[in-house]
C-alpha cells in the first residue's frame, strides 16, 4: 500500500519543518488540541502564531501502525522576521554597522531582499521558533487541559510545564542534510591542514558551539610555540638553571598573553556575529525550579518562589560537606595508588623481568582510569545536588555546577602530581605520572566521547533504516525517516564537558610544564584529532542542538585565568626545588627560597599588569561600539530636544517677580 | 548716590540666579551680544533657552566704576525640568521605584507638585544649567565673533572654546547662604558625636563630594576596630608570635571585608540618589584637547583628532622615563635621609645631651616635610605631562594622572619604610619612622589643606567687605557682594587630593600594621578632625563646586584594594622576620620562610575568594535593579508584540506549495 506524506496540511500551504515536538504516546486528544490551538493562535490572542502539523496524518499513522505523537513546527517568513526582532537579533547593515534587526528597517540590512528566504540562517530560524514556543505563556489556564495535576499560573511558560510534566517528551531542531554535508566537507572530512570554517559552524550550530571550536583551534595554535620550545628541552635533556628559568618564564608570560589575546579575538568574532552587542533577554526560571506561589519582587507576577536562605542552607549544610567528603575520598584513592606503586616497584626490584617492568606502568594506568570514572560519577552527583539546591536561574545553576565540578576535577586529576612534586619530591616520577595521566585521559576521552557514541549511533541508525525499509512502503519518506532517526539520537548536553577537558589539559600543560616539557606537544597532537572527533560528534552522533547566542566563553575564561595564576606558583616552586638551582646556592637555602618567592611575586604582578594593560577588545571594535552608543545617545537627545522645543513653546511668560538684590 | 540693583532685567521677570559667568574685562561688545543671544535663544534654534542678565546694569556699572563683566544665568522652572530629563536625572517615584525623570511622567515622581519649585535641589539646577551651557554648540559659526583666532567648527562646545580662549574667565555656581548655614549646623559646627548629614551634603554639593565624605566617615569607623585591637599591643608591648599573627590576620581579613562592604554601602547610597541607575552621558572631549580637524570615527563629526600612536609615543618616550627619573630622585633623597639619620645618631652617641636626643627626631621630620614638598612638586609635573599627552577624554586624563601620582606618592612615602623594614631590618626604627611620617604628614595636610586657606580666605573676605562698604552705597547689595566675594575664592579641584591623603593613610595603617599597631588609632583621630576641616574647606574656603553625579568612588576602589593586597605581602614578611617568630624555628630558617610564604598565599587566596563571594550590591538593590531591567525589557516586548500583531494581519496567505516528504 502506498503512503503519501502530504505536505498540504490544514493550516498552511508553504511549510518548512524546523522543529520537532514529540508528545508522550498516551497524551489525551484534548491536550493535543489545546496545544495546537495555542501554538497556531494569533499573537494578539496570546498565541505563538507558528505553523504546526503532525508528521503523519491519521491515515498514514494507522497504515504504519505508528503510535508516536510527532509534530512539526514551522513559521512563515514574515513571522520569522518579526521573531528575529523580538529575540533582538543583531545583523550587519548595508553601511557596515551592526544593528538590532527590526522589521521596519529590514531593507537597510545587508543581504535582505523581500523575495529572499536566506536572510536568516536555519539555526537562527530554529532559535526563533524555540524562543516563541518557550514564550508561549498561560493566560487564564490554571492547569494543562486533561492533566489537572499539571498546574499553570498566568505567565508560566506552557512548554516548560509540558516538559516537566512529561507530556512533551522532547523538542529538537531538525538537521538540514544538504547544509550539513557542505559543512562536513569544509570542516573535517578532508584530511588537509586548514582553519575550521568557524562562520559556517556558527550559522549551522549557533554561537556557543562555534565559540567552543574557535577556542579549541585558537588554544591549539597557541600551544604550538610552547610545544616547539619544549621539544629541545626533552630531546637534549637540558637541565641547566638558566634554561629552565627561560622556559618557565616564557610559558607563564605566554599563557597570560594567549588568554588576553583570546578575549580580543573572541570580541572580534562575536562582534561580527552580532552577539557582542545583542541585548540580554530577561532570564526565565529554569525548567526544574519549583517553589511556593508568591509575588516575585522582580517581575511583580505570581510565580513559584523559593526562599534564598533555604537554598543557602542546602548549599552550606549539604553540598559543601558532600564536596569535601568527595575530595577526601579522592585523596584516599590517591594514597592507595601510591601504595600500589610502591608494591609494583618492590615486585620489580625483587624479580626484575620484562613483565614486572611493564607492571611499573600498570598502577598509573589504573589510577588514570579510576580518575576518569570518579570524575564521571562525581559529575552525576554534582548535577543532582545542584538541581536539588533549586536555583531559580539556569545561569546560577550552571555557575554552581561548574564550581563544584571544577574543584573536584582539579583535585582529582592533579592531587597525585602535587603529592609527587611537593611531598615525594621525585621529579622523574612526576614526569612519568604526568605523561601517563595526560595520555591516558586523552585516549579515554576521545574514545568515550566520540568514537564509541559514533559506533553506537551507526549501529542504531542501521536498525532504524532496516525497520523503515521493512515497512515496504514505496514512497519518498525521507522526512519521516529523518525524524525517526534524529529523535533517537543522543542529546548534546552543552559545551561543559568539552571545555572541562580543555581546562584539565591546560592544567597538565602549564602546572608542571618545566618538569615535562613534552606535555604541550602531546596536547597539540591530541587537539588536532580532537577537532575532528568533536566535529564528528556534533554532526553525526547527537541531535542537532538549538543554537544559543553567546558573546564569550563566560566562566571558562575565569577558570583558565585562575589555572594560569596557580601555574605561576607551582612552576616557581618546582624551579626552586630543582637540584640544578639548589647547586647554585649551596650554602644558604633560605636565600634561594627568598629569591624564588620574589621572582614569583614579580611574575604574578606582571601577570596582573599585563591583564590590566591589554585591552579586552581590539581598538576597531571599541570604536564601533562607541559609535553605536553615541548614536543611541544622540537619538535620545534628539528626542529630548524635540520634546523640549514643543514644551517650551507653551511655557507661560511672566509670573511672580523676584527681587534679585 | 543711590544704586538700585534692579531685578527686573530686560529678559525675564522671575529669576533666581544659579550660575555666574565672568568674562574677561576687555571682551568686545560684539562677542557679549553673540553669547547672550546664543544662551537665550530658543532650543529649536540651537540655543540653550536659559535666562541671562548682567549682574549690574549699565548705569550701576558706571556708578560703581566696576569694569568686571559678570553675568548671572538662571532658568525657568519648566526649562529646568526639561533639562533634568535631558541629563537623565533619576528620581524616586511614588511607588518607590527609581526611574529616569521625564517631563511627561512628572506627576508620578515623589515630591513633585506643579506649584512646587523644590523638586530639584539647587545643586541639581546648577548642574543642569552647566550641562546646558556646555552643550551649547556652534552651528554655522567658524570662529567666535570678534576673535578670528578662536576657531569653531559645527558641534564644538561654545563654552569650552570661550574658556580656552580666555574670553570666559570662569563659570561657577552660587552659594545659597541659608541652605549652607543649615548644612553647616548639621555637619560640623556643633561639637557632638553624630553621623554626617550625607544626604544634605549630596543635595548641596552633589554626589561626588557626598561620596567622598561618606567614604571618609565609613573608613574612619571601619578603622576603629583596628585601632582598639591595636591599643593593647602597643600598651602592653605584646610581642608573642601568636598574638602578632592574630593581629595581622585580623587586619588583613578586615581590610578586605571593609573594602567589599563599602562597595555595598556605596551602591545603597547611590541607588537612593539615583546615580546608580543613571545612564552615562556621551563623554565630550576635555577642554584642553587639541588636534587636527578630521572625521571622528565614533561621532562621524568633523572634530579635532589626535593620532593615538603619537600619544603612546609621548607616554612611553617622555612620561615614563620622567616618572622613572623622579622615582630615582626620590630614592636618592631617601638615601640622604638615612645618611642624616646616621649622622644624628653618631652626634647623639658622642655627646648624649638632651638636645642631641631631640636631634634624633629632626631628620625624620625634615624628611617628612621634604616628602610633602616633593609630592606637591611632582603633582604639578604630572599634571603638566598628562595634559601634554593630550588625552581626548577627561576620564582618560584622570586615569593617567591618578596612575602617575599614585606610583610616585607610594614610593615617595613608603620607600624609606620598606628600606628600614627589609634592608636595615630595624623594627624599632621602622615604628619610629612610621609614627613620625604619619603624624607629620597628617599635621601638614590639615594645615595646608584647610586652615591656611581658611585664614587667607577670611582675610581676603574682610578686604572685599571693606571695599564694598567703602563704596558707601546705601543699598541692599547682598547679591553683588556675594558674587564679588565668591568669584575671588579658590576653586575646589575635585576630590583627588582628599582621596590621595586617605590612600596614603591607609598605606601607613595597613602596610606595617603589625609593627606599629598605634597607626590605626592616629588615623582615626586624624579623620575625626579631617571631617570638620574638609567640611570647613568645602563650605567656607572654596567656591561652590558644580555637582557631579557619580555612582562609586571609581578608580580609588581599585587603588585601595591593590594597597590591601600589597599589605598582605608586607605583613607576612614582617612577621616572618620578627625575632619572636624566628625563635620558634631556631634551626631551619628555610622551613620558616616556606611556612610564611604558604600562609601569605593562603591569605591572598582568601582575599580573592572573599572579594568574589561577597556580592558587590546588597540583595535588595539587586532585586530593584533586576526589576528595572525586567520592566524595560517587558516594555520592549510589548512594543514588539504590538508591532507583530499589526504586521501579521497583513501577512499574505498562500504562496508557493512545498512538498514536505
Amino acid at each position: 500500500m502506498k503512503v503519501t506524506l502530504s505536505a498540504v496540511d490544514t493550516y498552511e500551504t508553504s511549510f518548512t519543518p524546523l522543529v520537532v515536538i514529540e508528545l508522550a504516546q498516551d497524551v489525551k486528544e484534548e491536550t493535543k488540541e489545546w496545544l495546537k490551538s495555542r501554538i497556531v493562535a494569533k499573537k494578539k490572542d496570546g498565541g505563538a502564531q507558528l505553523l504546526f502539523r503532525p508528521l503523519l496524518n491519521k491515515q498514514e499513522k494507522e497504515t504504519l501502525g505508528n503510535k508516536e505523537n510527532l509534530y512539526l513546527v514551522g513559521a512563515s517568513g514574515l513571522r520569522l522576521l518579526l521573531g528575529a526582532e523580538a529575540v533582538g537579533l543583531v545583523r550587519e547593515c548595508t553601511d557596515g554597522t551592526m544593528r538590532a534587526f527590526t522589521y521596519d528597517t529590514r531593507r537597510s540590512f545587508r543581504g535582505f531582499h523581500d523575495d529572499n528566504d536566506d536572510f536568516l540562517t536555519m539555526a537562527e530560524c530554529q532559535f526563533i521558533v524555540k524562543h516563541e514556543l518557550e514564550n508561549l505563556r498561560a493566560r487564564e489556564e490554571r492547569m494543562i487541559p486533561g492533566y489537572p495535576h499539571a498546574k499553570l499560573y498566568p505567565g508560566k511558560s506552557i512548554l516548560r510545564r509540558l516538559l516537566t510534566s512529561g507530556i512533551v517528551l522532547q523538542v529538537f531542531p531538525l538537521h538540514d542534510h544538504e547544509a550539513l554535508r557542505k559543512l562536513e566537507d569544509a570542516w573535517y572530512t578532508r584530511f588537509s591542514l586548514h582553519y575550521q570554517p568557524i562562520d559556517s559552524i556558527r550559522s549551522y550550530f549557533g554561537e556557543t558551539i562555534a565559540l567552543y571550536f574557535g577556542f579549541l583551534e585558537y588554544f591549539t595554535f597557541a600551544l604550538i610555540p610552547m610545544a616547539i620550545i619544549g621539544l629541545p628541552y626533552y630531546l637534549f635533556v637540558w637541565e641547566d638553571y638558566d634554561k629552565y628559568v627561560v622556559f618557565a618564564s616564557f610559558n607563564l608570560t605566554w599563557s597570560t598573553v594567549i588568554l588576553e589575546v583570546w578575549k580580543r579575538s573572541c570580541a572580534d568574532m562575536t562582534y561580527r556575529w552580532g552577539t557582542l552587542v545583542m541585548k540580554r533577554q530577561f532570564e526565565e526560571p529554569r525548567p526544574g525550579f519549583h517553589g511556593v506561589l508568591g509575588v516575585n519582587p522582580v517581575t511583580g507576577r505570581e510565580e513559584p518562589l523559593y526562599p534564598s536562605y533555604k537554598r543557602q542552607l542546602r548549599i552550606y549544610l549539604v553540598s559543601l560537606p558532600f564536596v569535601c567528603l568527595c575530595l577526601y575520598f579522592s585523596l584516599y584513592i590517591m594514597m592507595i595508588y601510591f601504595d600500589l606503586e610502591d608494591w609494583a616497584l618492590s615486585v620489580h626490584q625483587e624479580s626484575g623481568t620484562e613483565w614486572t617492568g611493564v607492571l611499573l606502568y600498570v598502577p598509573s594506568v589504573i589510577y588514570a582510569i579510576v580518575i576518569e570514572i570518579m570524575n564521571r560519577l562525581y559529575r552525576c552527583a554534582a548535577e543532582f545536588l545542584t538541581a536539588w539546591e533549586n536555583h531559580r536561574l539556569e545561569s546560577a545553576y550552571q555557575n554552581h555546577l561548574v564550581l563544584k565540578v571544577l574543584v573536584f576535577n582539579f583535585l582529582n586529576c592533579f592531587a597525585s602530581l602535587f603529592y609527587i612534586a611537593f611531598v615525594l619530591k621525585d621529579m622523574k616520577l612526576l614526569g612519568q605520572s604526568l605523561a601517563t595521566l595526560l595520555i591516558t585521559s586523552q585516549v579515554i576521552n576521545q574514545i568515550l566521547e566520540s568514537l564509541l557514541p559514533y559506533w553506537l549511533q551507526k549501529k542504531h541508525s542501521m536498525k532504524v533504516k532496516r525497520k523503515v525499509q521493512a515497512l515496504k512502503v514505496d514512497m519518498d519518506a525521507s522526512l519521516y525517516k529523518q525524524v525517526l532517526l534524529e529523535k533517537e539520537m543522543g542529546t548534546y548536553l552543552g559545551t561543559f564537558d568539552d571545555y572541562l577537558e580543555l581546562f584539565l589539559q591546560f592544567g597538565y600543560v602549564s602546572l608542571f610544564s618545566c618538569v615535562y616539557p613534552l606535555a604541550a606537544a602531546f596536547a597539540v597532537l591530541n587537539n588536532f584529532t580532537e577537532v575532528s572527533s568533536d566535529a564528528l560528534k556534533m554532526c553525526r552522533v547527537f541531535k542537532r542542538p538549538f543554537s544559543e547566542p553567546s558573546a564569550s566563553i563566560g566562566v571558562w575564561q575565569l577558570a583558565f585565568e585562575t589555572m594560569s595564576v596557580i601555574s605561576v606558583v607551582t612552576n616557581c616552586a618546582l624551579i626552586g626545588m630543582s637540584p640544578q638551582v639548589n647547586a647554585v646556592f649551596p650554602e644558604s637555602k633560605t636565600e634561594l627560597v627568598l629569591i624564588v618567592v620574589a621572582v614569583e611575586h614579580a611574575l604574578l604582578a606582571l601577570k596582573f599588569i599585563l591583564a590590566f594593560a591589554i585591552p579586552d577588545k581590539p581598538r576597531h571594535i571599541q570604536v564601533k561600539l562607541a559609535r553605536l552608543e553615541f548614536e543611541s545617545l544622540e537619538a535620545l537627545k534628539q528626542q529630548h530636544m524635540k520634546l523640549a522645543a514643543e514644551s517650551l513653546k507653551e511655557e507661560p511668560r511672566g509670573g511672580k517677580t523676584e527681587t534679585g538684590a
